[in-house]
């Protein structure tokens, strides 16, 4: 799957729940994340732009895999994800195999839906609060970045967010 | 968890697991187990005796990482496992982190269970009949190995198997 994602700072408390209802987002769901980021012993995922994340929510436990990003201007980049039934376990598994944790992101998250765009609202531990919308792409319409994104940057132009950020939660966490 | 296991060569269709029930172990399920096998491009699990396995049976998925046998005479070593939600997502997101599938094992496993000792009656395709008895250990009491190898090695004299074998199947299959 390919993720195509642009991400904004907002100020906290801010209207642009509003602005995304008004656009005709409908709210879904909120939850707290706590994201466990991992490095790898043999090819360091800060030069190569990969990540590896054990997600924990109030709905369950996710490993995901990010690719390298794709685009010079969004987030965009191939993420797999596998819901897994343990996180403790999981978590020693890939240091078995090699994965070291190296920090962790949490966050308040508000997701809002419109047809196949999200937008989360996001308040993150120690960084303040964002706006992220995406629209996650089947690898065989990888030709269709483009075009997802400019959908992205419309919303966005019409939410009235500017500068785009491309770097992760934890790049930005980490001073990267 | 510490995974202590003998396993012994049967004929198929014997009378093993007549054998079984007149000891008191009771039939517990039947399944097609489907393994795949990876390496890693990085560490050769031949060389480290590590495993890296993702199961497919008719009740789910699930990731198992083996460390290196810890004993001379059995299998004995330990073991992680992660239940997963898909098989083709988990594939594609270790082969990402650079672990390539070398081998896929099939067999049909009967199991049967008398108190904490699982015996498992495997048809395992190419390679012939097996009978593995195995008794789980949380880590903590690394030292009751010993005490649960001698439990599983007077079950196998009842029921009349002898010769332990130490090789996995994927070793046997591999021709190691």
């Amino acid at each position: 799957m390919i993720e195509v994602e642009v991400k904004f700072r907002i100020e906290c408390g801010d209207s642009v729940e509003e602005k995304l209802k008004s656009l005709g987002f409908s709210y879904v769901e909120s939850k707290v994340e706590e994201d466990l980021y991992f490095n790898s012993s043999t090819r360091d995922f800060r030069k190569s732009d990969e990540a590896l994340r054990l997600r924990r929510d109030g709905s369950g436990v996710k490993l995901t895999y990010k690719g390298k990003k794709i685009d010079s201007e969004t987030k965009t980049r191939e993420e797999i994800t596998v819901g897994v039934d343990d996180f403790e376990s999981a978590k020693e598994l890939l240091q078995k195999l090699g994965f070291y944790p190296v920090r962790e992101v949490r966050k308040k998250r508000k997701i809002y839906e419109y047809g196949k765009i999200v937008a989360c609202v996001d308040e993150v531990e120690g960084l303040g609060c964002f706006i992220e919308l995406e629209i996650d792409l089947d690898s065989m319409y990888a030709d269709r970045v483009e075009e997802a994104k400019r959908e992205l940057m419309k919303i966005a132009e019409e939410i009235g967010v500017k500068k785009s950020i491309t770097k992760s939660y934890l790049e930005m966490i980490e001073g990267l």
